[in-house]
């Protein structure tokens, strides 16, 4: 086909992407390369009984087209939610349900970021994140990750000694990918003094807030912003199923405004059908009680993997040891390039995602790793990782 | 919140859809404005059963994350089906499943268009594609439709003495939003000769397709691609339920290939329990018969508003006559502006779109207006056609 790309296209770097595909292809490969949830504790037959309940008696409210907003009741169930869990409050058209978190970065990208304006992100960070930025001609700026968050001096530094335009900061502060670290109280109020100061919008991705095996959810970013500066992005993958594809963002009405006005040309509306899963699991069973299975299952397998991290790992390797999530990063030091090391993992049948594919600079070699450790069951954990040292041990030399 | 938009945000102008939105606000309204299909014709009880199935039988596959390119499974049901229905091969590497056509539009402008770059559509044209293409900052330029398609001759004369960068040509041949006209079979003949000549890309809306009262779905001009020039973009909003937000893109592989990277940014995918409906709606039901029982009760309703028109509209309008899809079109004539018409309307609780909301240019004032015939029921139709007509009989004078 005689096509003429636009620029974004060349703006997104395909390789980190294709490569994590390409890993999931061999069934016969553990993979800890994914950011798949335990698929054993979706709560699927409750979900069958709301989905047979509202095709029958909601037809209308189920199939035919809605609000591009999202589903009425579903927005005040949501909001109800956000004043009890995340201690948000907002009113009904300060929310906004997306497809997927991931449509929120797109879209929030597509309406405030013009060619070579920066975006400052973590260093690390999630790399679909990473790409939608670049997609609308982000510079991406990293921000270095600590154990207990971002180097919040490192960013007032940047803000102090630079003049471009900033989009926004983009952070996810509770149990980060790729690194699995959580920001510390005192850091998230030391953040928020300074993007307070420098009056720069961030962007709180909060996918994991749920997740801590303790049940504590840290202070949001959004629930201490007296300033409306923080646009705070939510979803369902990690509590509920991916497969929804229902995230939400909670911000300033008039911002929200602008996002429905990039919603309805993105999709018009997120699917209906799950939208009402959504409210009706949350209406008619205890998630709460769900979210605590969750902790305690994804706690088992997170310190089955720190586990075998020390028993099949170089000793003097550094890795994290997360609060939740889904993530263990680890750095092998020395001269390794993880791009290296995948390639005989692959043959070894085990799979992880190199480090660089989480930077804002994609060429430069990189001795890390991201681990994922809800996807495999716990019987094939230990000949994954068992497998993985292996290689890394060969590779060590 | 302190935030400065994207060039983007400015390039869209909010008022058509903010309008339409605007009158179905009230219930009370008989509105003839939205695009809805007849709800009352949702197979819900069909859908319901295979819901419940697939999730209580198929959790990871209908929850779990899936391929960007759609549900396995159902992009080869999708390809036997075009083969089948739209006398369309392809191979699997050639589909992409989208959150709806609309997703389409969207993502094909992120990746074909460039600031200023030309897109010929025909006028007038469906707003939710107009407006994707606006925000990418394309320069719109309007081919006039006629009762039996684009006016070829005007497109051939427009590409030859221009030299401006053409991104594509966007068409609705078939039962055309919002005018319901369709391109006959010599005109699709003629312009696929001319876009072969100038080698421009076609992007081919086939919506309505399927929806024609004889039950003939005209040639496909994906179909007569002998040269790789047409993107061909279907949908099951209109067939099956549009609350689903189940469309899919047919073009080359290596087309499909770069959209899939657009994809993996905008939403990751679509949600599988939508698709994994159509999918199990396919397979299962006789979609064929469900269909004519559609047609057959959309020409009734379409020979239901015409016969309206002729009772209660002024003699001397211009409408058309459609063989199929869910719009009438009707050009009241003389000095009337529909933008003002529509502001009695809705005193007299009566809804339609004023026709400057398809327009390339949206300042200029336009007699012209879109009726859906498929949302309202055939005991509310002539209410509200009677209404309607008494609104342009007063303005008229």
């Amino acid at each position: 086909m005689e096509l003429t790309y636009s620029e974004r296209v060349k703006n997104i770097d395909p390789r980190p992407l294709k490569d994590m595909f390409a890993y999931g292809v061999d069934p016969e490969i553990i993979s800890f390369a994914c950011g798949n949830p335990d698929s054993s504790m979706f709560p699927h037959h409750e979900l069958a009984s709301i989905a047979a309940d509202v095709l029958d008696k909601k037809p209308v409210q189920s199939l035919q087209y809605g609000k591009t907003n999202g589903y009425g009741p579903f927005i005040e169930t949501l909001r109800a939610r956000l004043r009890d869990v995340q201690k948000i409050t907002c009113a009904a058209d300060e929310l906004l349900v997306t497809t997927g978190a991931q449509q929120a970065m797109e879209m929030i990208s597509k309406i405030l970021v013009n060619d070579g304006d920066v975006v400052l992100v973590e260093e690390p960070s999630f790399i679909g994140s990473l790409n939608a930025f670049r997609s609308y001609g982000a510079k991406l700026v990293g921000i270095p990750l600590e154990d207990d968050g971002m180097n919040v001096d490192y960013l007032e530094n940047y803000l102090k000694h630079n003049r471009e335009k900033i989009s926004f900061i983009y952070t996810i502060p509770t149990s980060s990918n790729p690194m699995g670290t959580t920001m510390s109280e005192e850091k998230r109020r030391a953040f928020y003094d300074v993007i307070k100061r420098y009056r720069v919008p961030v962007l709180e991705d909060d996918a994991y807030g749920e997740l801590c095996f303790d049940g504590v959810h840290p202070t949001t970013l959004k629930n201490m912003d007296t300033e409306h500066l923080v646009i705070y992005i939510g979803t369902f993958s990690k509590i509920l199923a991916p497969g929804l594809r229902i995230g939400y963002v909670c911000a300033d009405a008039d911002f929200i405004d602008t996002l429905s006005m990039a919603k309805q040309t993105a999709d018009l509306q997120t699917a209906l059908l799950p939208q009402l899963l959504c409210d009706g699991y949350l209406k008619t069973f205890d998630i709460k009680a769900h979210i605590r299975r969750l902790q305690a299952c994804n706690k088992e397998k997170c310190d089955m993997m720190l586990d075998c991290i020390e028993r099949y790992f170089p000793k003097d390797i550094y890795y994290t040891r997360p609060r939740g999530g889904l993530f263990v990063w680890c750095d092998l030091k020395r001269d390794i390039d993880t791009n290296e090391i995948i390639k005989d993992c692959l043959k070894e049948k085990v799979a992880f995602v190199p480090g660089y594919a989480f930077m804002t600079d994609l060429s430069v070699p990189r001795s890390t790793m991201r681990l994922n450790f809800t996807a495999v069951s716990k019987e094939l954990m230990p000949v994954g990782m068992e497998r993985l040292g292996k290689v890394i041990e060969a590779r060590s030399k």
